[in-house]
């Protein structure tokens, strides 16, 4: 028990008046399953873990691990990654972490009991029991918080987890969300035993494949009045080896240059359709752009897919941009 | 005056036996000078900027802010920067920071009373007072210390520049000498005032023609037996129209590949000789390396120049690297 250490995390009176419930739930339901959405990213995937964790503690039981889709492997390095199943089960407590719709938990039927603990605004409050915390940068922050209230304390190895999360979700402590709390937070689970520079090195490990790949889309990088296109094709795949899933994070690189208001990437899926994502800056909202070609996403991050070629498919962005 | 926020600024036993002394000195002599090292880095830029506006309030005094070079455009953006000039002042008394050696200072003749603070572990401790804390991971933490104990508060702008200060010197906060004080410092700065997006953004921001030269490099990256190779030809400056300068930064990307424990970059300089810089991983040495070819550097980053081709030049690190 390390609460001592804990003392500097804050807690919001929206969690505080949950806290308590939650956890006499939880004492009530020793079996249950804890579910993240699909295609989940490192805030998701270290609230499992975490909470996994803190409750195997707390109620000396193996909860049930639930992800529509693998585990990427970029976080494949965190604990009891293979413990997770595409498969639910069917359990009296299900545990809804990062998720803020039940549309992004395909193969998954309602059942039981539901807890929803959640930052993102679009959240549909579906739970029985709701903690929906805007204000948090992270999912992996909320559950310190109730962590605390609950004087479990945090070993080493559950605050390594709990790192990478906030890590991820922050892009490494400079996406909008980060503040003074995020990285007091980040500062209390290293002083718990998180290493900021295994953990940020793990996090942005890469390949020399991909490497490659990067080199090839950056020579190609166009700017042209604010925009920006990089584009993958089946070419540059092939010469890496490389797949579609080695892009991720590609498409952010081009908003680091000032001028740069969106940044547009279009890669070339295996079939032949070509995939968009799309960031913006500040005001400029990509997600109806998004939603023009039956998409979505959110106002700085969204993305569709075309059945279409490359060109094609730009030539028809930049119209819809300039209409 | 904002002291309360500073509350969590913990102050090491070996600053808080200076801390009194220097500011005794420092209002004895309302005229003097702030020195950084030549090629100076975030830490040092921010450090002195934030030294600067510290004193400013103390003494009402402007100190003469003297750097052997220019300060480098990435960190122009930081208030006061046009101050700097390369030509000291002579002053009864001379501040100078994050610098291990006074050879760093070219063109500067000790002279008066000196205050020697600085981090680096080579300090030669060369000032009448010297705060050396080696365990900060930067010289803008060892002042944040004294400025607590001086209760002088930090204002946002300051808070800024320091908040710069860190990032830069801790890459973002992944490397090596990144720990739970660091965060928590940056935790306050954010507090008072620092924007972690907007700084960590503006640090890392780019130009299209940098990130064309990035494509050139990584595209041509060669992994063999944990060994990397990245190589700037003048033909690649030219094709993308940038300078030497903008490759900072170009050596540590191949370090993000797990199996890469020494990174070379060979980069054509304007006159035809070959610029190496050489990083590594944990226990590594490159500054032998480096030593042999008559350059120098630290354990894990050193560098050197030779009046030679590429091809000639890495022929013979390799050959060195295998002997």
């Amino acid at each position: 028990m390390i609460v001592s250490n804990m003392a500097g995390i804050s807690m919001r009176s929206s969690i505080r008046s949950e806290a308590k419930k939650i956890l006499g739930l939880i004492k009530k339901h020793d079996r249950g399953q804890i579910l993240i959405h699909t295609s989940p990213d490192g805030d998701a995937v270290a609230s499992a873990i975490g909470l996994f964790r803190v409750l195997r503690r707390i109620t000396g039981r193996y909860y049930h691990l639930f992800c529509p889709k693998k585990i990427p492997e970029r976080y494949r390095f965190l604990p009891h990654c293979q413990r997770f199943s595409t498969r639910p089960k069917i359990t009296d407590l299900s545990i809804i972490l990062d998720t803020a719709d039940l549309s992004r938990l395909p193969g998954w039927k309602p059942s039981g009991l539901i807890i929803n603990v959640d930052h993102h605004d679009s959240n549909t409050n579906f739970g029985a029991v709701n903690i929906v915390e805007t204000r948090s940068s992270s999912t992996v922050e909320i559950l310190m918080e109730l962590f605390k209230y609950w004087r479990i304390g945090i070993d080493e190895t559950t605050a390594r987890v709990l790192y990478a999360g906030i890590f991820s979700e922050t892009g490494g402590f400079v996406f909008r969300n980060t503040n003074a709390k995020t990285l007091s937070h980040a500062s209390i689970l290293a002083d718990l035993g998180a290493s900021p520079s295994d953990l940020g090195q793990s996090l942005m490990r890469q390949t020399t494949n991909r490497l490659h790949l990067l080199g090839l889309v950056l020579t190609g990088i166009e700017v042209d009045n604010g925009i920006s296109i990089i584009r993958v094709t089946r070419r540059m795949f092939k010469q890496t080896k490389t797949t579609v899933d080695e892009t991720e994070g590609f498409v952010e690189i081009p908003l680091m240059i000032p001028e740069v208001k969106i940044s547009i990437l279009v890669k070339e899926l295996p079939n032949g359709k070509t995939k968009v994502s799309l960031r913006s800056k500040g005001r400029i909202d990509v997600n109806r752009i998004a939603h023009h070609f039956g998409g979505g996403g959110h106002r700085n991050a969204a993305g569709f897919i075309m059945d279409d070629t490359i060109p094609s498919v730009l030539q028809k962005i930049i119209a819809r941009l300039r209409s």
